[in-house]
């Protein structure tokens, strides 16, 4: 499983969706991350290991309370990609529409000579 | 499964992912799409088949080809909720650096008097 592979892998359930969205405003333990959840706090660990080994999150733990937070970097890695192809499906329709002006003029120079 | 559950789940695949790099760049036969891919024609159109469900390619038969587009929508979606999530986390570090910031000119001003 490649970097891109796992970080997609992650953010295609809900539950951890609703998770990264939490921790993109700021650190959490793992019973903030589970509050607006239904589901046991067994469950939200599960995911939380998911989003570990994505590299979409990481969480350390102090006494207690294990704290997680976000790691940007595998987030910019999948915009990136995901941009990139629009980058690429943009520059195609630039160049389409080159062509159908540049058609056009010729049909128009043909129609006033 | 929302869209967007399908839509991630969809790009979780090295060989989807090469098929919509593919298409990005304009539309493609079946053949096409599974030329740099190292599996059988019917492994592509089952991952063809994950794509369509996905929203993220559509393809139209005539005749004896079938002919893939990707469809802008689904991967504007995904990209609409990476990017709030990154922007959600950089108001965030503004207004850390904000507090720091103030912090900083209390102590400033505390040496100064």
């Amino acid at each position: 499983m490649t970097a891109l592979d796992l970080t997609f892998q992650a953010l295609a359930d809900p539950a951890r969706r609703i998770m990264v969205e939490r921790l993109s405003r700021g650190p959490a333990s793992v019973s903030e991350l589970a509050r607006p959840l239904e589901m046991t706090l067994s469950a939200v660990v599960q995911h939380l290991a998911v989003l570990e080994a994505s590299g979409l999150v990481r969480s350390q733990k102090v006494g207690r309370i294990r704290t997680c937070r976000i790691e940007p970097a595998a987030l910019q890695g999948a915009e990136r990609w995901i941009v990139e192809r629009r980058a690429a499906w943009e520059r195609r329709l630039d160049r389409l529409g080159d062509f159908l002006a540049e058609t056009d003029d010729t049909s128009e120079s043909k129609r006033k000579s």
